[in-house]
């Protein structure tokens, strides 16, 4: 341990010490630079024209529309929910206020009933009496959603997966966990931390999260670069559908080639094919060894030239490649008084390993940070592998979306993007939108290629949001990336599917939402466009 | 490389010395004895009654149902194909006959046209002229399959994507290929190589195989354990739907939540819901270290233990941990020469790490296989370092079903299990057919649980046939298995689905095929069970 504090130190002091003169340097030409901007604009045009279908998005696409035709819960619904479960059934406004609000406070439901089921019989008995009686439902998880996906947007039932938060079973040979939806992401790491495995997700809503909706907006978060997605991860998924029938898709074998993989259409579905009760999820190892490093870089083209480098020389043991531009770092200061750990950048990495033998990947750090400074593409740096110092430079990364809710009105985008690209979306909407935004962020997972572009304001601008839209999904579009990356379309970016999806793609899940949930009851409203309904 | 090499030496002189001490110890308890054998058949009896449905299977499950009333080709719709495709419509018997029988030489079809578009705007026109005409069609990649499901079962048009074998982009920072269905595994592999990245599935047939059919069929292989399943490395797909639309999902990210996931649904669908025309893929960097180690084991018990182990202390550098029994290694010295490389053993291992350091990985397999030796779970091993003497110990596991071929008509069942299970069903199967088989044989991939259950007689045995089936699909299901854990259902394995699947999911999956494909025309007879027709 002596040995490793000595190494992080002596690190420490070696790249600040080359901070001074690395600053001093001229700037190489970036990847990113507006070169491009002419053929690739036109390129744009020509997708939005291509993605737009015949009609185009509407005019408000972010808006909910006019309500449905469902019924509305009576009385005579009440009794019979109270008779399936008891004190379960919730009434009180006070007590349905939270689950109304979503987290960032930006969508507002007005449900007059909150269903806790503990089974996947009661959410059957449920779903059953729903679709019968025509009543629209929204399942709700942890409700940390960012897209409006996740409370109702009228008076929908919410179903909450909260008390079926049971663990079911763990093999601690396969590493295969089975457990209910409603179970806490934080809570299943917990966990598996004690019998030696991990969760193969992890992300900064951990603490609230329900694993099932994870599931169900297939999250992507701070491990997929090592683990992948849930569409491979994920090894079953017990489904109530619409009807309440229930479809147990809840294999615990890593392969099984029996037919269609059904568990997929339910993964990033968003809730609105079917009721996710339980899913079996394949568990990595325990790593026995765990770094993180925090640095700065110059430029983002240093930034991904780093990437590059630590993807060759970190090899097997990388497990995250985070960054952060220097706004996040000013909000992070100034909001949640988190001071920087490192002297002043323009962009700051956070790079996570994680394997079997400390020594090896204590060496394999050492070298890629030598190669890396000697380089001169990074700046300065610091590295961690206590958990208290691990914790606190994750945090930089983590509690930037926190932030933000601090410096006001917040426009949230999730992009993918080919990574050589991710940054020059920020500095265009920067230049595009000038003195209009208050703060123009962006960070992300650069090893994804995933961008999260944040715009704030004092407060709800319709003049700045009409800069911002559709400017960031053409720019998206123009480069043949995803206007939602990993946050799912929910309610807000619903109409804006086209932008991602040819048309015959969009056609097809509705042919699917038909066929799986003929009468719509199951979170309307939500992750198709309207112009299908 | 001389310390390398010496080392291995050393080992391979270490391990050989132990042997003999360890033939004599006393064998362990099996994990896997007989002693659950009566709960377990109960339960088993109960599950069949569970998955079988109301009607059960049929008589003759495996055997090819009634021709359905498709059109027959005629000289007309020979002469719309002639006009697309020129010469690329083959019609000459001898030209089709290695197109009408699968690689087993197992069953045969008798499909008069063979065409080979090749891109996806004539698979397009084909598709939509025979959906119109009522014409059945049979995709065809390397027909490399097992189950029957990559030729016609009567006179479909067999639609081959020889032709269609263009790279159609590599991202060499993001590691994303993008190529058309018809290109060859192993030369995808040869291109990638030179770039210093690979594909992340590799199979004994991949000098044959397709990367569409790999897709289509959702192929495991060998590496599976390490970068997991092609739900998971598939970024994108682009399928000719049955009545000629071209859906284009084809993305070259990372991650993207707008909509449902529905490449999906054709990953696995062996070319009943679509004709995947190309495929994007994420590739894994080229190892700069590859070992492998050929080991053998006193029982089943102690090469579950050692794959424990090794999963510890080999980490995130191991790569493939596969078994063959000594069965297997009888029929490769006899029918195809190959040495024993070891001293005779009961069970034997090959297992593989890549990584990105050759000195770390060394001391890592260095240190498990003194830790193995030590607590005398191996007896004897060797390792190779070399590329010429890694591919001749692959070849002990990759060429078992070869060996297979000579020793006379084979069985062949691709069964996934709990791990701790997967050899107890080689060891019942021998007791239960007695000396009525050849051989069984038992190998596969323990790291995934994947069994394959190998059984011959001197020519085909509706005997031995009806004494092996249902016998293995019961127990199979008695472990909540797949009777197809990777080869999947075709023709061959169709009707058994409901010892892996609940008759719900089955419904659903018939609901999806009517859905894709009202007519039937993609593959039929395939997949689905009959008794949805």
């Amino acid at each position: 341990m002596a040995g490793i504090l000595h190494r992080t130190l002596r690190l420490r002091t070696a790249l600040s010490a080359l901070s001074s003169t690395a600053t001093a340097r001229p700037s190489h030409v970036d990847l990113c630079s507006p070169v491009h901007l002419t053929s690739s604009w036109q390129f744009r045009a020509c997708c939005r024209k291509l993605h737009a279908g015949a009609d185009g998005p509407k005019q408000s696409p972010a808006a909910a529309p006019e309500r449905l035709p469902f019924s509305r819960v009576t009385e005579e619904d009440l009794n019979f929910f109270r008779k399936i479960l008891q004190a379960r059934t919730i009434t009180d406004p006070d007590l349905l206020e939270s689950s109304n609000v979503d987290w960032l406070k930006s969508v507002r439901g007005s449900s007059e009933v909150l269903l806790r089921p503990q089974t996947t019989e009661e959410v059957s008995q449920i779903l059953s009496y729903c679709n019968n009686r025509n009543l629209a439902v929204n399942t709700q998880g942890g409700n940390t959603g960012l897209v409006g996906g996740s409370v109702p947007v009228y008076d929908e039932i919410i179903l909450s997966t909260a008390l079926m938060n049971n663990i079911l079973s763990f093999d601690s040979i396969s590493g295969i966990l089975t457990c209910q939806a409603g179970c806490v992401l934080e809570n299943l790491s917990l966990y598996l931390e004690e019998r030696d495995y991990i969760m193969p997700l992890d992300l900064g809503a951990k603490g609230s999260c329900h694993i099932g909706g994870n599931v169900a907006t297939n999250a992507g978060g701070l491990r997929l670069l090592r683990y992948g997605s849930l569409h491979g991860t994920v090894l079953g998924v017990e489904v109530v559908l619409a009807d309440g029938r229930v479809l147990d898709c809840l294999a615990t074998l890593r392969k099984d080639n029996t037919g269609y993989d059904l568990k997929q259409l339910f993964i990033g579905s968003e809730g609105t094919l079917g009721v996710i009760t339980a899913v079996s999820v394949l568990c990595p190892r325990k790593p026995k060894s765990v770094n993180v490093v925090f640095l700065g870089c110059e430029t983002f083209e240093q930034l991904l030239k780093t990437f590059q480098l630590c993807r060759g020389m970190l090899g097997e043991i990388l497990s995250a490649y985070e960054f952060l531009d220097s706004e996040c770092m000013r909000l992070l200061n100034t909001h949640l008084k988190l001071p920087n750990p490192i002297s002043d950048c323009p962009f700051y990495v956070v790079i996570e390993t994680s394997g079997s033998d400390p020594t090896h990947d204590g060496e394999k750090l050492h070298n890629f940070l030598e190669e890396a400074m000697t380089s001169s593409l990074v700046t300065d740096g610091t590295v961690a592998t206590e958990d208290s110092k691990i914790k606190a430079l994750w945090s930089m990364r983590e509690r930037v979306t926190e932030a933000l809710t601090h410096d006001g009105f917040t426009y949230k985008y999730d992009i993918s993007l080919p990574v050589e690209r991710i940054y020059q979306l920020v500095t265009d909407m920067r230049e595009h939108l000038g003195d209009r935004a208050k703060s123009v962020v962006g960070y992300g997972h650069v090893g994804d290629g995933n961008l999260h572009l944040n715009i704030t304001s004092p407060a709800k601008d319709p003049a700045l949001l009409a800069a911002i839209e559709p400017f960031v999904y053409e720019w998206t579009a123009g480069c043949q990336g995803s206007i939602s990356a990993e946050h799912g379309l929910g309610l807000k970016k619903r109409n804006y599917i086209y932008y991602s999806k040819p048309s015959q793609a969009v056609t097809l899940m509705g042919n699917i939402k038909a066929m799986l949930d003929p009468k719509g009851i199951l979170n309307p409203y939500k992750t198709l466009p309207d112009n299908l309904k």
